[in-house]
């Protein structure tokens, strides 16, 4: 993306772009048919609860001012419009923890305010959404989206470990409450006696850490050898949710002399209850705010805005990170400006705004990946079973699945230059075909296996487009409908979920993996070499990672420690966008250019392929390993390394591309190991090469 | 083993055998120094736990008559008596679950009885005790250990099963308890208020599944990726006894208001106690037995018989597998005898017998294994170590090396003839030499790596003496004087190792390897082939296997069953020694000959070599992909699957060797996969064809 500052070139050039493949977005979203539901139920489940969780916390922080029915209506009302009239309908758009912190922070000053207090604390946050939307249009108008590429990531992924912490200092400090009294409740009650609180503490721990073992299990279900193919699927797929719903289930199950209110249970109104809609109105109060305190709502603004404008293109970007091979255009300014607008409308309607969310947004891109790859397989697997019955040779088989691919694509208005097709057939097919001198002999199964070779030749494509995001918003709109079931839910449950939604976010992470490489055994560390990994493994000093990576922990220890300030606090979202030019200026001058190129790769230093992952070299590797492996499972173990830089033990490839200079201390592990290296041949042949 | 009934020629040749290498068990063990306590404690903490666990149980089924006590006490006698005077030292004895069982079901019969009742039971199962003894010196004299490898893997396994299902039964209901009021105990307690129970019972959920998880996890400590070596070698190693202190520690953590008795723990007078010693003189009171109950005491005698004649020598035969190339001879039949002798023993002080106990023997003769290991390890480093800095050449080095090697071999006054020296120098390593033109060059580390090179060429051989096995009881023994301490640990977290003992059972055990394969997906049944595995799984065809594991879980479910039944329970042991003529002549009517040897290799029935897998051949194919693999690690791995039958793709070899006929129907797997085949040349060169 060039860097321009020209007021709204960025937006008009976002809006072009996205207005020419709309009508596309919608008609390719319907004919895709009943099987949109698979990724619209995904997404929204990942998305409602932990809005829903968001509701329970804000609950306890805000003393009931804000609770579970403002967070989903928010998510809900931003949602929809988003992915109607919003530019990238990859993005999902819902209350984030940053927010819910930074409305914390505003409740705690707020209360304190004798002008202010409880009654005025919406009204006054009004304010706040006021000039946060005008900084979110002015940061938009001006361009500042052009800079995305600048967010690089030690920023991205800092932010990504800092939310990781905060959800598992929630999950912590809920657990610890149960044993508590809470402070709504009366102490007289039954509940409450030290005997039962015991109990009731002990409880939350079974079903918190219930809820985290199985939630995290079934996540690894598709690679699970026992279940039928459809049913690990369905538990991969849908587990979490179904988690919940079987440990609200085992909730219930003691009953003898059990008092009600053991477990605690999410304490919400509902949205028809009296009293519940009060801030729906808070418009008209606002001008009851005093001066001071409308002027004064810039300082929180300023943090709102910037951190939107971070967390907001960050999502989108990890929505769209090239493996995924996007057709269709990208629309950060424009995105920036309808968000601009939500949060005015949110902070009017007194409720909190929702922005883009991580780790939601890039699981909806991965989500609609299995789906195209879906659509597209079972079209081919009908071409090449057609071929094959009219006794086609290899390479007239060949042609006709490129065709039927070629008719799956639907012609865009808008068209990003894209030389993908089908991928070449695997050397070993053509191969084997030659060896039994069939190659003009009609192709049977032994030579052309459908079932396998069919997910070799395709690449990874997402299915573009706006239903699913409108459906899933829709859904979580009709969970306030659903309060009286939800409220069901046992508050240690959820606890449980921050804690599975930390852990989840770590993989794919490097700054973490860094953090876990430090404290690998030095005799161990051949391991990671064996896995996935990223260039910095082979190609740094150990030395200069450890330093690195020592550098990031001190400033996201900075960061959770600013947090824990009562006021002084609003101001963490500064400290990671302060980031972005400490990685720009000062790090060059600690690190040496080709390191930092390799720990934190940054397309603004050196424009070189850094994303060199493709589907189909990692695919083939390891299906000439693996021969019946599940699709849906490659799919998955590809999509969890979020930011695609990653790669197998191919050490001179690296060396080649990079030349990083080796000359003061051994890389981070010298591999006696690299005798394994891809087959550099595998995929190049063509299928015209073919001897006829 | 030939099979001759003719008397007392068993227990003389075993005498003979064990006599002349009695002196070499001592000096052996005394020289193998300080390194000799890391398997003694090792397997004191495996004996010592469940022994306690079992007292407990024992405690709550007979109304206090057994305690932690008598069972630590017998375990610590016997294994004293037998380590000294016994025939095989790698043998550990113990009470074990089947005799508590016994126990149990003897105690619900005499308390019933008007002439017997609590306080003369021990005085009746003394004369159980002395039936038993006089069954037990019968068979040995008569010579039926002779029959023993009509003991096949079906009937050990099942009863494998039979014990792990006991376990896990007695895992739930202990935690179900905590739930509800102990019978021993007064109901007014505070602990035993419906609020404080509820609490109890929760928190034991809390320390069992903690127990439970670490211990499962600290077991696979070996290949963690993180800290270092000793730290993983200790964890995987002492893991699960430290996991009983760590979570005995948690169960103190709640202080404020929580009530003494929360959690219930160990419940057992100390051995100093009044009271305590009342059983040691039941020999007294035995002649107060009415006589029928003397002789009625002859049908428990005949089971528990039946059982010790069973248990003793199966884990007899799982410590002297073929994989661990023992060198000293067997003793089934002196054995036999001196367990008759023991339990007359036991009966006679009220205490309940002790036999030989799985998995405990096993896990004996590996951690021996181990050490041997580490002990020639260090040699031969040593030796290497020297050669290369004499700039000794390859040829050269691996002659000091086989010297060295020759001179830890201590010459036995009863040798079993052993081909097994130092394995021949891998062909990589010769290459390597040859390539690089340096064979008659000085070696160095380039060539020859000391650390990992070493390892390939040691066979598995075991630290074979007696010291280990005394100290190990005496430390049993100590842990009566423990008491007061061992009291400490919750009743919750003893919950917690028997399931983990339940499920630590379960790998290699080739039944239950055989239950998850009808729980398989087909599509994913090539896994299976990839990892180690059974013949049958690519020579028997699935529908066989299938019918085969149904004959059996129905068989395991009817013991179980057996075991409800309130006293005729006490027939199980009679159930699963009818196993053996089912298998001999039931079973071959319902399968062919090929598949039963297969599925159940019975030595009788072909004498063919299906204990192919060598230490050598698995360990330099996982060697060559994972080059710094740790040494224990691999130990580990071999080691798990208790009766060796196990195999790497490799199916023709196997076709060739049992020549199963495939006919009617596919076998269970048709291996498309099987490219992947052992390199059959790796290994074979010898030194000598080194060109020179």
């Amino acid at each position: 993306m060039e860097e321009t500052f020209v007021p709204f070139r960025g937006i008009k050039k976002d809006l072009k772009g996205r207005l020419l493949c709309y009508k596309q977005d919608w008609t390719g979203g319907i004919r895709a048919g009943i099987r949109i539901l698979a990724p619209t139920t995904y997404i929204f489940f990942a998305s409602a609860i932990p809005v829903i969780s968001f509701g329970e916390q804000l609950e306890r922080d805000t003393e009931g001012s804000l609770t579970a029915v403002q967070t989903l209506a928010s998510t809900a009302l931003c949602g929809i419009i988003h992915s109607i009239v919003g530019g990238q309908p990859l993005l999902i758009l819902g209350v984030a923890e940053p927010t819910v912190l930074m409305y914390t922070f505003m409740f705690k000053f707020a209360k304190d305010q004798k002008d202010l207090g409880q009654p005025l604390f919406l009204a006054w946050t009004g304010w706040v959404c006021v000039w946060t939307a005008l900084l979110l249009v002015l940061l938009s108008v001006l361009g500042a989206c052009s800079i995305i590429n600048r967010f690089t990531r030690v920023a991205g992924e800092l932010f990504g470990l800092l939310i990781a912490m905060l959800f598992m200092q929630q999950a912590i400090k809920g657990v610890v409450e149960e044993f508590g009294i809470p402070k709504s409740e009366e102490a007289n009650q039954l509940a409450l006696q030290p005997s039962w609180r015991f109990g009731n503490g002990m409880f939350a721990l079974v079903l918190s850490f219930g809820l985290l073992i199985t939630a995290l299990k079934s996540r690894k279900a598709r690679s699970w050898r026992y279940g039928a193919g459809w049913l690990r699927g369905f538990i991969a797929d849908y587990g979490v949710p179904v988690m919940v719903v079987v440990w609200t289930g085992v909730s219930y199950m003691p009953v003898n002399d059990v008092p009600k209110g053991i477990p605690r249970r999410l304490f919400s109104p509902n949205p028809w209850s009296p009293g519940a809609y009060t801030n729906w109105t808070v418009a008209k109060e606002m001008l009851n705010v005093p001066t001071v305190y409308i002027f004064g709502a810039f300082i929180p603004a300023t943090m709102i805005a910037v951190l939107y404008y971070f967390d907001h293109s960050v999502a989108s970007q990890l929505a769209q990170q090239k493996e995924f091979n996007l057709k269709k255009p990208s629309s950060y300014h424009y995105d920036l400006l309808l968000l601009g607008f939500l949060t005015l409308l949110c902070g009017l309607l007194g409720i909190p705004p929702a922005n883009g969310v991580i780790p939601q947004s890039p699981m909806h891109t991965k989500s609609l990946a299995t789906l195209k790859h879906q659509l597209l397989r079972r079209k081919l697997v009908d071409t090449a079973r057609q071929s094959i019955s009219k006794n086609s040779n290899l390479s007239e088989l060949y042609e006709n699945m490129q065709q039927a691919y070629n008719e799956m694509q639907t012609p865009l208005a808008y068209q990003i230059p894209s030389s993908l097709g089908l991928k070449e057939l695997k050397e070993s097919t053509i191969q084997q075909a030659s060896s039994t001198g069939c190659i003009n002999a009609p192709v049977d199964e032994t030579v052309f296996d459908i079932d396998k070779d069919i997910d070799d030749l395709l690449h990874v494509e997402v299915k573009e487009q706006r239903l699913s995001n409108v459906l899933q918003a829709l859904m979580v709109g009709g969970c306030l409908a659903a309060m009286p079931f939800i409220k069901k839910i046992p508050t240690s449950v959820l606890w449980g979920y921050f804690a599975f939604m930390a852990i989840e976010s770590l993989p794919g992470n490097q700054f973490w993996e860094r953090i876990l490489l430090l404290f690998t055994a030095p005799s161990r560390r051949y391991k990671v070499l064996e896995e996935h990994h990223a260039t910095f493994v082979e190609t740094v000093p150990f030395k200069t990672v450890a330093a690195f990576t020592l550098f990031q922990t001190v400033y996201l220890l900075a960061c959770f420690g600013i947090t824990w300030i009562p006021i002084a606090g609003v101001l963490f979202p500064l400290m990671i966008m302060l980031l972005v030019p400490a990685r720009q200026y000062l790090l060059p001058k600690f690190f040496k250019g080709a390191h930092l190129q390799d720990l934190d790769a940054a397309e603004y230093e050196e424009a070189s392929a850094t994303y060199n992952m493709t589907f189909g070299e990692d695919d083939v590797h390891s299906r000439t390993r693996t021969p019946q492996v599940d699709s849906a499972e490659v799919l998955d173990e590809i999509m969890t390394r979020s930011r695609g830089e990653v790669r197998h033990t191919n050490s001179s490839k690296v060396k080649g591309l990079t030349q990083t200079p080796i000359d003061d201390t051994k890389p981070a592990y010298s591999p006696r190991i690299s005798q394994q290296v891809d087959s550099p041949h595998l995929n190049e042949l063509r299928v015209d090469k073919i001897p006829k």
